[in-house]
């Protein structure tokens, strides 16, 4: 049965369903993605490319990120995309890519699936099964990844209130999997100057509600490269336990995301910014 | 390739794929719903309970609604529901009823797939697959309907703009599926007094930009039974080609959406004012 | 002191002010607009252009709609706009070839205010003072039409809840006017293809939590002139009270919002289909 | 005339208004506020309560932010309040409460005008007038501002495109007054947690298409005590020029926005943080 947790703030109007919520669980929940620990005190730096285009483009993205410190690689495999006429990504080949590099690289992988057929297959490539925002509220798939045996990181409906990812999140739960991450990438609003109005005050809200760790996307958040990095340093300042952000070695020829993707330079500064942030309110960045 | 349509009026922005779009197609695309024709001059009235629950509630809910002139029977059996904990849907056993009254009512029946490993078996029972607002960039499950050779509605999702929801569309189409209804369901906003904020414009701007049909769902579209009349009256006179209403012989004990659902009195009444209003925009429903 | 209504429905989240509420007063406000009432049987039309450009538009355009059904003639002389750049209004002479043409034709004048200081003048020329969108929330404005001596219309802010909108209305009974119209003009949404989304669902909402009218604005609702006509037939099949068209006697010249002005040809037509829809819902337009 | 600047970044279609635009001037504009200047390195800190409410309020709040580092004091004389039965604020005897204490702490005086009839007394009494959300669009007194002869304080509307906020303070510079700050304070959407979403890309967005000073309000973007701390971080780390925050001496007596208010104990605390914080980001907090 549901149970509805009284931890929370007075005044804040979200019914927090069992699993999620602090009332069974209070200490926080760290998920272990194949030896790299997202919830603790350190901020998990999760990079790479939208999606996998070619070995060339993830190998060289790969081996520039993990030298800058990025903890994660990101690259997706099965791409959900607006019109059947783009590009819709390398499927198998992409997870193979990504696992070869991985061996190379000793960097987990998160990538993500889209279909419930699919995610044994995916679960058998990826460290870490992302569930996109267009995907939030697909209940089987939510049903299926809760029994996939790997960490799951659920991203945001763009469209989703607080109350209803918990409930997203509470699924997985609910079937088995309590290692999961939730992920803020992006409400849509009228405001169109941004690809989305990337919510940080998700961050504490959500902090406040569950013991999950919470990730934000500024890639995928602001549309723009040049406000990934305003946008992260916030994020760590408002207290997220990683970030994820699109880095692509040659970002002008990307087949997807390329206007939103760092170049590897603009990395590198990057994540020396957010180290000093991060020291700034008691976390790490290794 | 995708091609753009260029027939659209000058002052709207809407990059329209090729397919669903009026370059390539001007006269309207009527769908045949096992016999009932959607998209010609009759307004076609869709209605029964949001789930099926029992042998009981839905036989007596169809028996009902066929005799105030409804042309399609719904029901859900497969449910997407917000928290793992709230009423899932009969699955399997729900199909056999809505087809057992069907084959009474002589009705034909539109009902939820939600899981592309159930494309095959829904389709075996519907004699209309929904594709709902929550699953309109379920990419994998918009290809799989494509497939599946039946007729489609397809919901817009409540955060989805006009472009993304032909575009979903056009998957449907791109994959071999030229029988495809579109459904207007309610926007998400931030007004709270309704469940959603139905756009009715959506239709004549739908009507100008494709061919496909276009059905209004104001049960979801405002969340509250009073209000399913007047809005309903609105999507006739605004151009749709079906209206798609929920109807629950008992709606006091419904397991969803109760407060949302005519009895059957309100409904017969209903389609009275709605013949009128459908006489006054030249118009019919039988 | 505040009383909550208690007659609203038992599904509906509103706290709905004293003097706007059905509590103290259950039978309907009728407005009288100098001779024309707007809140009985018959629906209102109001038609005229964005903003009186000059006498040859106004009056032209005022020789047109009279003869085609409308009651009241709008035209702005004070015009709120986003740039600083743009057109700003003829001001006071603008009110005065208004009363001009309002002799002539017998046509009550609608035209809006946006200064406190300007309420006496306008009021003076003006039969019904118009609050715009974005002064809905402009406390000290609706103050001084609540004490103007003139009915006043109240347009419904772009980003206003229907409790912020029954708010603002009683500011004005609660000083004093109770010839208070309401106008829903369209909500800010994410959708871009339309200027706004037009709530219809306000207008039966609004009938259900106060006695005042309701009036709808396609034109401002949609920005697009081909859309007015099916909004305004939904908007009198919903029950609207009234329907606020930007007409103009030659849109292509408008010094503003000519993309969404009704020609006189086309407004003509409109009329026809509108009374057909105003017979079907019981109700009259002269 | 209007021109549109260039210097805007090629992924971003905001179309920019002349004065406020980075073609004419590309040097920060640093606003003085009777000697504290905010668009410079130093971080401003502005705190205070909502209203005035009484000396002994106003007086005991003011001398314990300054003591803990604020440089300006905000606090309500005109109030606008949703409901007319809300406490509407003390009026003048506010602005000579808030001008007494100003001559003990030395602190500017930061406070709300809402009617054009008003800006010549409030500027008289303000070293910084603002023009609050609701208003934004309130084009007359847009215009009195501009020739009130002290420096404005814009506030985003919740339902504000940045481009329509940019050409808001244009009608401030356009009539007279570049000493503008514009300040985000949260967008209204359909996630109902939090008072409203702040939208803290908004900083390097108009940083990047302005050069007037940016300030965050955590306050009434959260609606949240409990939150504005985290949120304040977040807004000097994405680089913000100032952060405006309700403190009150005793939030649980206050006459609005209590639950939103820190107190003085939390506002101490919070000052050590942010100038980390700002330290990390090479900005300073005096």
């Amino acid at each position: 049965m549901e149970t509805i947790s009284c931890n929370i703030p007075v005044d804040v109007k979200v019914k927090v369903p069992s699993l999620v919520g602090l009332d069974k669980k209070q200490e926080s929940t760290i998920v272990n993605v194949n030896g790299v620990e997202i919830g603790g005190s350190e901020v998990v730096i999760i990079a790479g490319p939208c999606a996998v285009e070619s070995k060339e483009q993830i190998f060289e993205t790969a081996r520039s990120v993990v030298n800058d410190g990025a903890k994660i690689l990101r690259g997706g495999a099965y791409k959900p995309r607006s019109s059947p006429y783009s590009f819709q990504g390398m499927e198998e080949e992409g997870l193979k890519l990504l696992r070869e590099i991985s061996q190379e690289t000793g960097l987990p992988i998160v990538t993500e699936v889209m279909d419930t057929r699919q995610v044994g297959l995916v679960a058998e490539y990826a460290d870490l099964v992302q569930v996109g925002s267009r995907n939030m509220q697909n209940f089987p798939l939510l049903k299926e990844v809760g029994m996939c045996g790997k960490p799951v990181m659920l991203k945001r409906g763009m469209m989703a209130t607080i109350e209803e990812f918990l409930n997203a999140a509470e699924y997985i739960l609910h079937h088995g999997n309590d290692q999961v991450i939730l992920c803020e990438r992006g409400l849509r609003t009228f405001e169109t100057s941004t690809r989305n109005t990337l919510d940080l005050s998700a961050v504490p809200m959500l902090k406040n509600l569950t013991h999950l760790p919470v990730v934000v996307d500024p890639s995928h958040g602001t549309g723009h490269r040049w406000m990934v990095g305003p946008m992260a340093k916030a994020a760590v300042a408002v207290g997220a336990d990683g970030i994820m952000m699109e880095v692509h070695y040659k970002p002008e020829i990307a087949l997807c995301d390329g206007h939103q993707s760092l170049t590897p330079d603009l990395f590198n500064e990057l994540m020396i910014d957010l180290r000093k942030v991060a020291g700034a309110v008691g976390r790490t960045i290794s």
